[in-house]
């Protein structure tokens, strides 16, 4: 559609192509046929293991407010002292890697959405978190249960967003202690893409689990994984007794967590890309090796989280290449480990969809495709360090993701990928517009951008002279005037709604 | 700078900072210390090889109106069957790779921006040949030598270019045969870093050597190389004329040419990676052949610009993945000749410096740098396909460049480094921002981008909410505003001067 004239959006065609997007069932999610790519040595990644179990062994991890925790790790012959646990060396890996599955299916509400999550699989994630919305339109404002619902809508019509998302964005119109019923309802209801549980709470991560049985049935949910959630570490070194809590829950059942330091390097790490990754993998180890002693062969994830700060003001900042480095040796730490591995995507501290939104997504999206990464978080939409998710952003962003989905299919050696004939049949001086390899290739030739204009510069100044972020806005808006509904048996969409209706009478309605 | 507030642009905060950066002798090139990312097995990249060569033995190349050539070829063991030269399986390799050198040094006017090429060293180099510029405030027009003249100022004074470059924009107020004077020129007088020289005809080629003569000495520039200039085969699997004039002349001085098919996949070449790499390999090997027939050890870069195309409507466009796929497998293949390698850098489709120009650029840009590229032509300021030079987005590429220094320096594993005192130092729950560690770091912890605005919602909005790009053109003009020339010896300009008054008098001034 990049070159189909954009005179033409908001037409019958570009309606059908939307369409057609989502209906495609091409792949639920990505096989890698590239190696990935490594920037430390074996030898730097053992000195960067050692040094992980230097922290685990030597400085501990304190996990704060939950007695449980400190009981297990006790058993498992970890070292307790108040709130610290020191683990002897080796323990956690050890742990680890002798229950954790080093892949495993997330299965969606349409089984042909189901994912597979590590080895050579990857998947793109929307953004995750943020308390505000913008469009171009309206600029920036709080993030409504009206948003959140758009988002979900938009990453269901989606080709290449392979889930659903989570807490896309805070809808902050509904009081916070009933917001994951209305989150997971719009992951239910309006997309049959595999979603992401609540976290802030244990009771919230059981409300999810529970609205997820009336979905899937109870039997399904508590043999399979059909939801992937965010557990982030305290960093540096701790654990809350929120994060313990959903981790708990979904263990429990079998639900996948991820297990995320959340590291701004400066503040809650050192300054270097070693002292982050270090401190990552002991952490990761720790909240890993819970979540294995809590259920043995619980689907984990080694989540790594990073960004640089700004040195002058303190604030985070993205794209530059530090924590690239970090991504990169993080996800070489997690394969030697034979976990699947969750980085950031789409990551910028622009405020706007402008070149510096693009330029700094792209540095820690293109460094997580080339490293490997499984599972993409904030593969769209993010902008403003995480703040606000972008409706243009996520247009913009998730249009890469189809670039990248092909680039990740490697190199075709085949035949006619050799395309020896063509060259013969064309010969010097030649074009091979004409040629019959050319004809027999074109339509899946080269993966082809949505936003991007290719269009003459005359054409394009004819045309309005938009900008990417303005050619986005009029996507999302049809995507959104298009959009239908996945089906679903009314029995339990009733179900589910007479959960909430009494789940919310019984939670008091804050907003903390 | 880019967290120190924006209104202090223009102020003398700005002014220092600029330059310092241009004062800044920190290295004139980089050295990688992470490893090229491959996408190719072994196998895979020896097949493409064999095709390479099947397609020099087979189909052969066609060097059109230029007989010495084919003396030249027919001599080494070549067919020749009219001007169409068919090379014995291997012939070209055993020439290139028995006397083209694996590195060289480019020699800069000032001793200290000498640059190396080839190996783990890698060169930004602006980009090359728009007939137009664009700028915020006056848009897109018809590039002038005022223009030319500025790019190599900019180039100059920014400390993330390397060379000063070639055809820096076509500066079309200037007859055709008499550019190239003015050009060079500008090279010698406004900048003191390498740069390119003369392709269009074989006699601009030695202007463009007399001219150095004058500056670098006589006997230097024949034992030296102090120019690498830019040499196009007539994809698919031809050679004209001036080209190969322009090739000859430089390498019997023993200046460096870039010997560099440029491909528009699905016309000058089959539509598939596999059948661009080997057309590209093929090719390469022929006009690198020809350079050591001319002159054995003459300095060589293997170059390579691949596109894609609209399969609508023809048209190029650029940061998609499989030319990125093409960049990885045409690195792999050079780095297995033992030559120099040359390709894109900030590439893009896009007529403004917005998201869609970020994105694309990154596309290509992070893969350039990913697969170990030496030259990397066109890192700052192309638009439209190459049509355009844009002062914002010369500005917002070059920052990008900046960034990816830092990346390719790689992970520092020493004891700083690992910063296990720092974490020991803190410990759990606490943050970094005191430690001595952090203290001692702070300065060269992250790179700074220039371009990036990390300052609080709030901040940004009162500074005006500007974008990347018109923050890029507060810094040209006040760039352009401090620029100092470098010193150079009046009589040796004068000698510059005198010969270019000689030349204009000798060459109609045609603009054609």
């Amino acid at each position: 559609m990049s070159d189909t004239p954009r005179r033409r959006s908001g037409g019958r065609s570009a309606r059908q192509s939307i369409r057609k997007n989502a209906a495609q069932e091409t792949s639920s999610y990505l096989t890698r046929s590239i190696s990935p790519m490594e920037v430390v040595s074996d030898e730097g990644l053992s000195t960067i293991e050692y040094n992980a179990d230097t922290i685990l062994e030597e400085i501990g991890m304190d996990f704060s407010d939950y007695p449980s925790a400190l009981d297990l790790f006790k058993n498992a012959g970890a070292q307790i002292d108040g709130e610290r646990v020191r683990f002897p060396r080796g323990l956690c890996r050890e742990i680890v890697t002798s229950s954790a599955p080093s892949t495993y299916t997330h299965h969606a509400k349409n089984p042909n959405r189901s994912v597979e999550i590590g080895g050579n699989s990857m998947v793109f994630v929307p953004a995750y978190g943020s308390p505000f919305v913008r469009d171009l339109d309206h600029g920036r404002r709080y993030a409504t249960i009206e948003d959140f619902n758009n988002f979900v809508k938009l990453a269901y019509m989606n080709p290449h967003m392979h889930l659903s998302g989570g807490t896309v964005c805070e809808p902050v119109d509904v009081p916070v202690a009933h917001r994951h019923l209305d989150m997971i309802y719009a992951h239910l209801r309006y997309s049959d893409k595999p979603f992401m549980g609540s976290v802030t709470a244990a009771e919230r991560a059981q409300d999810s689990i529970d609205m997820a049985k009336l979905v899937f049935g109870a039997q399904f949910v508590e043999e399979n994984t059909v939801m992937t959630s965010l557990i982030n570490a305290n960093s540096p070194m701790a654990w809350d007794a929120t994060m313990l809590g959903a981790a708990e829950t979904y263990a429990k059942s079998m639900q996948a967590t991820m297990i995320s330091p959340f590291i701004l390097a400066g503040a809650m790490a050192p300054v270097t890309v070693a002292g982050v990754a270090s401190q990552t993998l002991a952490e990761a180890l720790a909240g890993m090796t819970f979540v294995q002693l809590v259920k043995p062969g619980a689907p984990v994830i080694f989540g790594s989280f990073a960004s640089s700060m700004s040195m002058q003001t303190g604030a985070p900042t993205f794209g530059t290449p530090e924590p690239a480095l970090v991504l990169y040796t993080v996800a070489s730490l997690a394969r030697r480990l034979g976990v699947p591995f969750r980085s950031g995507g789409n990551l910028c501290a622009s405020k706007i969809p402008d070149a510096q939104a693009a330029s700094e997504s792209m540095s820690t999206m293109l460094p997580a495709v080339n490293a490997g990464a499984n599972f993409i978080l904030h593969s769209a939409g993010w902008l403003e360090g995480g703040l606000t998710m972008g409706y243009e952003k996520f247009i913009i962003d998730a249009d890469q993701c189809g670039l990248l989905a092909k680039f990740v299919s490697g190199v075709d050696l085949s035949e006619n990928g050799q395309a020896m004939d063509a060259i013969r049949e064309t010969g010097p001086g030649q074009h091979f517009l004409g040629s019959a390899h050319t004809y027999n290739n074109f339509e899946t030739a080269f993966a082809r951008s949505e936003i991007a204009n290719n269009d003459s510069f005359e054409q394009w100044e004819e045309d309005g002279s938009l900008d990417a972020a303005q050619r986005a806005n009029k996507i999302w808006k049809e995507t959104l005037a298009i959009y239908e509904a996945p089906e679903m048996d009314p029995e339990i969409d009733q179900k589910l709604l007479d959960f909430i209706t009494i789940r919310k009478k019984e939670i008091p309605d804050t907003f903390e």
